[in-house]
């Protein structure tokens, strides 16, 4: 089936794989008028790039995006959006091996069960790379909702059992630390876990939290497209996400009911909550308040011990992986998940537009 | 916009208000040919009604199913099935307060948000009573999925602060205990716990697992239908979860990759894994193995304490929520989630029937 | 598959057999605050009611709706809408023969075939009275257009051989002939041609022709959801219609194309056409121009003829129709084709909001 | 909207204008293990390549397809399929004159009155080259349909008042003759009323038939989407279409009932039909007979005429349109055609898998 689509008003395509020609991602539903070029889309880009740090692949990848379509003289004209980014850096040699058995914790069985085969050069469309269609379009939709007054803002929480301090977060640390912490003493533990974890040839997990403000009350359709829900699936569909929290998220289940409502109180004219544990969801629907979610990603499986799996001749065997491998994916994921979110928020603001009738009516000049 | 349809194969769409003439689902995508009467449904929804125990309402609904179309001579026609539960006990006069005001914790404010007013009986839309089509709908979706020979089995994990240990799961205690866990030392404490909440006025939360079996490998559709993602957005679209964990979940943001990745090995020529902390996924589709996944539930807002919020006119106001309402609404809402998961299973088993040409052509006879 | 919901931001989901329990449809997307109540629907169903003429079945039928959900003190609350309307009159009886061979110009063969086995009283869901549903959704559709200005108007254009004419159109006759031409003396010539066909125990087809005034320029969503193209696919859904034309339709394949091509002039500071051949849709866009289109609807396949046909054992068989049928569907199916078009074009008025930057903006205040 | 989006299981969307850096098409849901090539796509552009004729326009387009992603080892791998097609004859210069004005019969007027603005190179989005994309989609669905032993043939049947002869069907002339007729004969004729248009600076319409065999018996999804609704759409959506016809179409508007049904009776143990007025297609179901469809195309609006309009500043105003034009657009069509009703089919033909119980416990083994 066709799975490659998220969104419905907005509605990305995404496609590529680890080693094919290119990689990308079909916009449709882009409002016209936007004032987009590349440059837009590639600061995003930049940020998932490999070869930045110590922590990530050192495999150089240009991951130069070019808009094939849908902008005219420096505008969005309301027609499809093509984004491509050419692969350049591909050694297939390094993978011949992977082809013959299945790596524990990748997707290379599942997806031979699945389909028969596979393209198995750099985990081909279960690569990370994959990615890349996402945040080239994530950074089109975080445009339009800087022009609604949104601002989305994503961040390694923790990575293996270091947590940042929130009494430490340094906005202007805000992707300036290798970790992706804005919290330069974390970092500096984080970092020291990290190379433990290298040198004991493993790997490390992590938790990316997202916060938007700004978005007005009301957005969200219940009760299936409510916007928890929404977020959770683009969340989850990121490859090594195994948990999303909602604002207080898991600890709302040893909570007392007096401690998890939020009180509403009047603030200059305006509803408020005094405390949110619901992170600015309620009923499915945004409350005005800040939105908070988190996403638990798992450490990477590709680690370089000797691991026990079977080949596809259905024999035991032992595997010593090779190749360029992050030890932790979590800084590069923070650009993910913040384009997920803001990819979920625009299809949502465009979904609640014709929620009521005196809307419409105005909107038609009727 | 529509947002009360979930799935795109097997697809519901539910409609009701908790005061209004009847609540109820359109079940369209279910194959022609399986035995169905109400009988059926009925024992789901038995499963949600309230007034059966202490920690439930005690409101009496008898909540009877009819089914309206989509089956001739019991079996299921290929046409929509309709289902239907009228109403029967709606003591409106007990709401009519809370149409001035917005109870902390719930929906009521977000709905004048979205909509500009509100069926406020009751919670209207928002109210608990919404999921009647989901589980009308997940007792059919259960019906398919026994046939394929899968399995699932969903019961309360915790309540507040009492957690079950899985040494002690008693499969018969299953949909037994008052709180719905399959565990009777457990389900004890847990029972005091809820007595001394409903001393202090007060509520609480809890977690809900589900387990399937049976699940072949190769469901699910990448990149953004994956399984997990599609079961995330599925568990979270339920009122009162504010977050989804599949296999370990939260816990895999602080494993080492050694530790986390699940070794395959042969098993009676068939490979199998030797743990699953991935919860029976990888890359979004079912390896074969058990699925589990978990919700963590919010304490019911609806607490007998004293509450601050604001009214209508924008006067900050201190409130007394009077009326029928759980203490916990956990024990209910584990054929909630029992049924939301076997919708989203039959809707991917259904989208994964056209992956291959060789399936399709075998299909088609040629 | 589920085939049964038509529309993406206003969507309807029928369900129901002729001799079920009852018949309805489900509106998802319907905004808040319409003022909505019984009476309004009534009216659009007592327009597809049988008994009413000498030219349809004899059935009796009360087709009396309910508002299950959705609506609240007067007004749409945004939330789904379910609609249902009770069978009453099911003489079973009459149907049974069919049950057992495969009735010529029907789809009991194709049921069969795709299904298995089918509901064969009535037809089933294949009946007439599948359009129960679309009636009384197009009904609130149809509301919805009013408050924006817009009027729709269908009529019978032809039945056999009979056409109206142009110049003698009667505003005041639209639904008020037994033949549903807004022309009396090609009323009377149709009814006399009918006279012939049922004396020979035959039927007629004909053609609907629906009118739309009203529409602003710029609805259609290019390339696929065009305004045409999602016409075409509506009116093409409704039994019995196999062909369906724009504007001149056909007969723009034999003219020129200066003939067809609509000049554009300037009136009162407004840009109009000197001509419509082009039926108000130019590049699958609404142009501002009325909006012309037709159905060209077959005659009755229940002939009281002898037919030769199998049955479901594969023996060639001679058969005698039996029951209660129209001689000539046409009258009955204008306000089937009028509901399909005010369902069309709600969802794509819905759909083109977010269609521009300087528009979302300014309807989210910014 | 995002409206560039056909089918649901096997899904497409294009993208691209006349005059930017390409144009192409994602197809999401090819079913693994295809053999696909690049010449298997181009055999199908090849055919809508323009400069081949007289009776196209001169302009030389390589129109030269690449493959790049969703193909591993020639053949498809699940994923998405991106095709794209590089733009290389771009002369801007000469429609520069067209950003000013409104050319009638084209989409220049609604596309600026819907977006606000358009990239008016060439007609942009509206341009017949977005129908690369189409054609790219419909050569592979074209092959999935040869592999289920079904085949398609569209031709011209009629340009202007000249229509073929259906005694005179010459197979071998199929995608041979200037005009796509396959008929000698006609087809001498055709060009001589194309000459004739030619020289009076005008243009010419026509008909495109579709003729689909070996469609099993079941295909369609009543009640929306019907197999013929479903045609419908995907036929009206091509640029210029004003009317789509099933079978014998508009022709049963005038029929009577004896004579418009099918009779069916045994041939060799299978179901078989003596006449095939339905065109295949009964209650939305194909029936396994041939099925048969036709497209009314409008004469091409670019003459080289003088013709009134008006300009954006909103003076009436004469133009003489230049540029590289067809005469007639209908020869090219017939691919597009074609694509359509496969893109179709496929869709249709996987979105009918899980219609029965027990096909779907057989697929699964069970």
């Amino acid at each position: 089936m066709a799975g490659n689509t998220f969104g419905t008003y907005f509605r990305i395509t995404t496609w590529g794989e680890s080693h094919g020609k290119a990689l990308g991602v079909v916009i449709d539903g882009c409002p016209a008028g936007l004032s987009l070029c590349e440059a837009d889309i590639q600061a995003f880009l930049d940020r998932r790039k490999p070869g930045q740090t110590r922590y990530a692949t050192p495999r150089k990848e240009a991951d130069e995006v070019n808009i094939l379509s849908g902008v005219f003289e420096g505008r969005t004209t309301g027609t499809p959006i093509c984004l491509m980014v050419p692969n350049t850096s591909q050694r297939s040699g390094d993978y011949s091996e992977i082809a013959s058995y299945y790596r524990p914790g990748h997707a290379d069985y599942t997806f031979d069960a699945k389909y028969g085969f596979r393209d198995y050069r750099g985990g081909g469309r279960s690569s990370g790379r994959e990615t890349i269609g996402r945040v080239a379009a994530g950074a089109v939709a975080s445009l339009i909702l800087k022009e609604l007054g949104i601002s989305i803002c994503a961040y390694t929480k923790s990575i293996g059992p270091v947590s940042i301090s929130m009494d430490r977060f340094q906005p202007e640390l805000l992707g300036q630390t290798p970790t992706g912490m804005p919290d330069a003493e974390s970092s500096a533990q984080a970092e020291a876990y990290l190379e433990e974890c290298m040198q004991n040839h493993n790997s490390a997990g992590g938790v990316v939290e997202c916060v938007v403000d700004g978005v007005p009350a009301g957005i969200g359709e219940p009760v299936f497209d409510k916007l928890d829900a929404c977020l959770a699936k683009a969340i989850m569909s990121v490859g090594a996400v195994k948990a999303v929290e909602i604002g207080d998220g898991c600890s709302v289940s040893t909570a007392a009911g007096t401690e998890n409502n939020d009180a509403f109180y009047m603030e200059n004219g305006q509803i408020a909550k005094k405390t949110n544990h619901a992170g600015g969801i309620l009923g499915g629907i945004s409350d005005g308040s800040r939105i908070v979610l988190r996403a638990h990603i798992k450490p990477t499986p590709s680690v370089f011990s000797e691991q026990e799996t079977v080949n596809k001749n259905g024999e035991d065997i032992l595997i010593h992986i090779k190749g360029r491998h992050d030890p932790v994916i979590v800084p590069r994921a923070v650009v993910v998940v913040e384009s997920m979110t803001a990819l979920t928020l625009v299809d949502l603001l465009f979904a609640g537009m014709p929620s009521r009738m005196d809307g419409i009516k105005k909107f038609y000049g009727k």
